[in-house]
């Protein structure tokens, strides 16, 4: 491959570097043979690819750290794999205005640690934050534990260099804190999933450093019960800067892979946070706590310090690699408004028993978000086919209880289908319309998101 | 005009109706002659009006109130007005979930009103919230007093029904408090200025009610003193629910108005309210206090209750009329970067001398979004010309302070060419492209955001 200007040091064909850039995390998503891998420094070599491949009509998938759900950013037959990992430096971050202006590659955990040095805050944090990258994040507009007091990705997305598909940069959006010079193009590209443009650039914006939180659980009989006492606290007017769900299977699996000295036979656990100082924090967990005692919990522990508080977070956290022990699993991702949240746990039982696959659910249940994560056994192709009926299931669910197919993972490939039910034939064409203008021959990622 | 199955009752073409619904609030805006009015009360009204439209190359401008301040919304030759007035019901207010579900042509003070009684809020409060509606609010994404706090319109809506183009219903986005399910539509006809979708449904994300804010205003002997306070204030992590700026004209023209007690001489005056309970609200107004007078404030008041503190926002809620006072304005609305505030205020002095006009400034000085008002005489073609030479001037020197022409009132015809200086020749050319995805023939408000 012979793009002009670009170094071989940024650009290989070598198969065992090319296979080991296949795939994303998700399960069960077919990657095509890509013919290289650009791994560029700067725009202008971000530029100088896409002018290539424009020309040639060579498609191109860009890549983060491929920690994504769905597929996105998985190899396609004949592709150059754009990987922006190089592009890791904070170009700046901004004390008075509060903004942090950043290359795509730079890892958000990275991003997060450095803002709190100048006693600021940069609050998405996906649970794959030591690992995705910020440019991942905005092409996905990833969410994480504490969006449901600041919002997703997209809300802290100001501004944005794009190299488009023809090779052309965009600068869009500002870096002021309101802006409405034109269409909101940086939102548009905030969650496009790599296939209207490649970001080269973000100015985010940040909040002063949040209070120390305090963090309480709630253990609870029923799944039911729990998801009452969301609806219940959340009613109250309380903002809590985390309120997580687990079930039964989820808290077992965490509690085999370490022991948190959790009450056996436990139902379902709510794990809730407040960050508005010690003397509102603790008042806002004993709301917690009321509304949780009031729907049938059966214990309520409010973490008394530091340490305590972030094992209650760390338990949260390890339901991901917990599961992995349980084999491999197809992780679901609907959204629905939170009244709804009872049905769709129960409807989950319901179709893990109907196809008979385990299906643990645990999630962002102040924003109505629940991974249900199908187990399957991919050797079994009786297994590989229940699990994938009972993934379509829990979609169809969500759809049903006035939701969405993806809160927060996103389309890839793996929802592709999906998302056209989900938006309908207007939405689909107006969809594939706006993918046209901004990528007339298609290069782009193609296959994924939009047909 | 005929349009099949519009009743006479929802389409006028009374030459003195028509001339009622000619222009918007901007001045200096010319309008075009219209040929019809139609003011329709559902959504299948709207369809029938622009697949005739569409069919027939009708240019059709949608309206709301008609309170907009950059002829977003004058009429332009041969153009059916579209007023979506007479659609102004709610449809839903949702008390679980925090949404609320409405027309267009709802009034926002009449959904405040209506959701504040089922004790939830909603936050978007233009200075027009009295008579703008809530479609033109998104239209516009409109800004207001406490969108330093929570944000402007695009950050509250969740789903849109849009008519398109060529009369189809587009439903995008979802109920949910997150999603992303395809391209983030809803926030691309945000803000659009009805140029890519007519807008009939709009679903709203509401808070739980906020506590009785409690205000304070600080007296600088400067504008640069009060912008200095400003970076200071916020630097400690202040969130104040409202920040507002005066300068000198704009303090007068208010004492002239109605008199509010104000100490003589004042150079600037900087509002700040909280809204985060009594007692900590006491404390945030100290912290304001302390910063004010550490920046040179010659005088903080905090409001001992209610009362006073309504008085203080009404101080700034009058500036408005106390401004046509003084003549005919041009209102300006650049945002910068909250550092450069003070070099924004003194530069428009500067412009402001060197065309020799008056030109008050007020604004929300939180976001760096501040409202220069270009006096002028209609009658005197000399203070016409200077005064938009002066309103030109004050957008480049808000681009040159890394800026933009509009925080929040958006481009219309007002600000068109200065949006290309804006965007540059990339961004145009994609807005171009956009809008010819959603509007092949160009009949959606013609002439206005883009060419
Ligand atoms: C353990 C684990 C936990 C997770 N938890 C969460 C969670 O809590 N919330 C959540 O939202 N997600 C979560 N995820 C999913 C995933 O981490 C996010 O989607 C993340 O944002 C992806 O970032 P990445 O850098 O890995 O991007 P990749 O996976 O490499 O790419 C994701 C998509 O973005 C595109 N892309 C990447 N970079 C660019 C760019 N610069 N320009 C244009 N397009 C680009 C790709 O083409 C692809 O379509 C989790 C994943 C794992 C493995
Ligand atoms: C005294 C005063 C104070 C103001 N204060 C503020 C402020 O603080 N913040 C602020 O942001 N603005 C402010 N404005 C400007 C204005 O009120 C806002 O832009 C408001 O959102 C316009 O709403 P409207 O219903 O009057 O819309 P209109 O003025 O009728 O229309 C505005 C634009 O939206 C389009 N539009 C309207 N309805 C629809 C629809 N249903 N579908 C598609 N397009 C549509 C129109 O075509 C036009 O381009 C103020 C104006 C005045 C007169």
């Amino acid at each position: 491959m012979d793009i002009d200007g670009l170094d071989e040091e940024f650009i290989t064909t070598d198969p065992d570097v090319l296979e080991a850039y296949r795939f994303d995390q998700a399960g069960l998503c077919p990657a095509g043979k890509p013919v290289a891998l650009a791994r560029p420094r700067h725009t202008d070599e971000v530029v100088r690819i896409l002018a290539y491949a424009h020309e040639h009509r060579v498609p191109v998938v860009p890549q983060g750290a491929r920690t994504g759900l769905s597929g996105g950013a998985n190899a396609v037959d004949g592709a150059i794999l754009l990987s922006l990992e190089r592009m890791n430096r904070i170009l700046a971050i901004d004390e008075v205005n509060h903004t942090a202006t950043v290359q795509p590659g730079v890892v958000n955990s990275v991003l997060s640690a450095a803002v709190a040095e100048k006693n600021l805050f940069y609050p998405p944090d996906p649970g794959s934050w030591e690992s995705s990258t910020i440019g991942g994040n905005v092409a996905t507009n990833a969410g994480g534990l504490c969006c449901v007091k600041y919002g997703v990705t997209s809300d802290f997305v100001r501004a944005l260099e794009v190299v488009l598909a023809d090779g052309r940069v965009l600068r869009t959006g500002t870096a002021t804190a309101k802006g409405v010079a034109g269409y909101d193009l940086a939102r548009l590209f905030t969650g496009s999933e790599g296939t209207l443009g490649v970001i080269t650039e973000v100015t985010l914006a940040l909040r002063p450093a949040a209070e120390k939180p305090l963090t309480a659980i709630g253990f609870f009989p029923s799944p039911a019960s729990a998801c009452t006492a969301v609806t219940e606290y959340l009613s109250t007017g309380a903002r809590p800067s985390i309120l997580e769900f687990m079930d039964k299977v989820s808290v077992d699996a965490v509690s085999a892979y370490r022991d948190l000295g959790f009450p056996p036979d436990v139902g379902a656990v709510l794990i809730a946070q407040s960050d508005r100082g010690p003397h509102q924090a603790a008042a806002d967990l004993e709301a917690f706590a009321d509304a949780a005692r009031a729907c049938g919990a059966t214990e309520v522990i409010v973490a008394t310090d530091q340490a305590e508080s972030d094992l209650l977070i760390e338990a949260r956290r390890l339901v991901g690699v917990a599961m992995e022990r349980l084999g491999e699993r197809l992780v679901d991702d609907v959204c629905v408004p939170r009244s709804r949240l009872a049905e769709l746990i129960e409807g989950v039982a319901a179709i893990s028993a109907e196809y008979d696959v385990l299906i643990p659910c645990a999630g962002h249940a102040g924003d109505g978000n629940i991974h249900p994560n199908v187990a399957f056994d991919r050797a079994d192709p009786d297994s590989v086919r229940r699990g994938q009926a009972a993934f379509d299931a829990i979609m169809d669910l969500g759809l049903r209880l006035g939701g969405t197919i993806t809160g927060e993972h996103g389309v890839g490939t793996l929802k592709r289908s999906w998302l056209e039910t989900e938006l309908g034939e207007v939405g689909v064409s107006v969809h594939q319309a706006v993918k046209r203008a901004f990528d007339p021959h298609g290069i782009l990622n193609p296959g994924k998101v939009v047909r």
